[in-house]
């Protein structure tokens, strides 16, 4: 992120429905504004397709909308959000991330200065996770038939040779482990939706996770299952995992990592960070003779620092999600119908 | 398309915050809806990042958003449209389409039966075209933060060896090749909005052109550019291409098709034909040698029926589109600001 804001909101101001018409205003929008701060050799070829270098192996391919709301939040924003929640859908499948894709959804009236600052942080999380925004798309829709701006972005991946990561691959026995604490990426929005103080800043934990995942392939390449537990939280993950794989699941509770202040937030707020939205964690489920090697491994990495073994899966029909209780009770986690939170990511 | 609708927009009627949560609801919706009408063996691995074969050669991606209003039209409609628009930018580059992914977000309050019309259409289209939706991803925003349905698709393909279409290959003294009538897509939108009434109802041309390029390409391996003449028309398109190789074209304007329909309706709207836009035309740079041989081949297609050789490209430092009138006059085809239509894709 080298690069200056232009001068395109001082002189336009906001987003027109010029700008997604296909003419003179829409090239000038694309070049003074996306490829000003995206630019890299392959979005600079300027096509509406990208051309890739060749590539040999399994591809993987992964899409998701962000209509996250508020745009801006503590410790990111949409473009940020963008980048990190379709890389991390690759990395879930134990893949090397290629490149992304970018398609906006921009309402009428919405500050170009804003839409700036959204590309400029896109930009920012590309480049330091090393990925280019290799093409993009922009459309503009009439003001009260958006809400400023929405970004889908798809994500390209190659799987390492011997690698097979996959949710049929989940057996009773294997522990599960949990990259950090849980709670933080709900809890920072809603705060901030809501207006909420805290004696400390409550920041997402908006993060790409591929590096993290590099490493714990490399050390333990027979990893069976990865997924980042986002909307509907660790609870959703895990009750999704149960019942495609057939198993269950037995969680401790006094192992699953939660913030003093994402706690005291929670119980203030009335949510239980189990079914609270993250956005830089994910889930393993690896056989249990790699368990320990593979936490070491995690909490040498910046982003796994609190990494834990939170519980393991076991043999049960009904699928269950089971917790023991810091009080010594066993409760049943259960799935929500909906999200505590709506647009959270 | 061998499925039945269910019986989800009888059972809750619209879409609802729920659906877009993470939990329960939103996989009822995903399993109900979109699994089991797009259904095939890469989606229904139902992971979030979809794991493709083992593909070598030069990858190309794109990605469209898709906001156009109506979302049903003459011709087609918004899940249709979707799945064209991306096929066709993968085939401007030469490419064999692999996959799509479909990133969906929906308005609070619409119908659930809309929706499934729209996927249905979507599944339609995709398996028309023999090219599977791998991946997707639902979001929702409440009512009054968006219009109905807005789908981003990406695609992704594979080019051929020995094929090099690039715009830089634009050079003076090669033919300029359109498949087809132009204007045919924004009248019929427009019309449909305006609820105007012709003689034979205008449709649009929505169709994916990937084995119109494949058997372009097969008889003539050394196509220079192609390019399809969306948002702006064959006007945008043409001074895009003339902008980015830094040559002019001239074109015959008694070569370019339009439908006799198209052309009223035109006249009535006080719309030009050269700008509005088509989504099942295609513009192609070829050698002069070349284009007899290539115009026979795209007439022997059924989405090529009515191609013409319109004009040629020429060493012109200004970069102007100039176009001989029927009437023998000269004038220069000029590239306008924004779009006489909004929302048309």
């Amino acid at each position: 992120m080298n690069v200056a804001p232009s001068d395109l909101g001082r002189r336009t101001g906001t987003v027109d429905m010029v700008h997604g018409g296909g003419g003179r205003a829409m090239t000038e929008l694309i070049r003074d504004l996306f490829q000003r701060h995206l630019s890299n050799p392959i979005l600079d070829q300027g096509h509406d397709a990208a051309l890739l270098e060749a590539s040999s192996g399994r591809l993987v391919v992964s899409t998701d909308g962000h209509v996250i709301s508020p745009l801006f939040f503590p410790g990111g924003d949409i473009g940020s959000l963008s980048v990190h929640g379709t890389l991390n859908d690759v990395a879930m499948a134990g893949a090397r991330p290629l490149c992304l894709t970018a398609g906006f959804i921009l309402e009428e009236g919405f500050p170009l200065a804003d839409l700036e600052r959204i590309v400029m942080s896109m930009a920012a999380a590309a480049s330091e996770a090393g990925v280019p925004v290799a093409t993009g798309d922009t459309k503009v829709v009439e003001k009260g038939k958006g809400d400023g701006v929405f970004i889908t972005t798809t994500g390209l991946g190659v799987v390492p040779d011997g690698v097979e990561i996959s949710v049929t691959r989940a057996k009773p026995g294997q522990a599960i482990l949990l990259s950090g604490s849980i709670g933080d990426h709900g809890v920072a929005i809603l705060s901030k939706r809501e207006n909420l103080e805290f004696e400390t800043e409550i920041v997402s934990d908006s993060n790409a996770l591929h590096t993290l995942v590099a490493d714990m392939i490399e050390a333990v390449p027979d990893i069976a299952v990865l997924r980042d537990p986002t909307r509907g939280g660790l609870a959703a993950t895990l009750n999704e995992l149960a019942r495609a794989a057939g198993v269950g699941m037995h969680l401790d509770e006094s192992a699953i990592p939660v913030k003093g202040d994402v706690a005291a937030a929670c119980e203030l707020l009335g949510l239980d960070p189990l079914h609270v939205a993250n956005e830089g964690k994910l889930v393993c489920l690896c056989e249990q003779a790699d368990a320990d090697r593979l936490l070491s491994v995690m909490r040498a990495h910046p982003l796994g620092r609190d990494a834990a073994i939170i519980g393991r899966v076991t043999d049960d029909e009904a699928r269950l999600v089971e917790m023991e209780t810091e009080i010594g009770g066993l409760r049943v986690v259960d799935w929500l119908s909906g999200e505590q939170l709506p647009r959270i990511c």
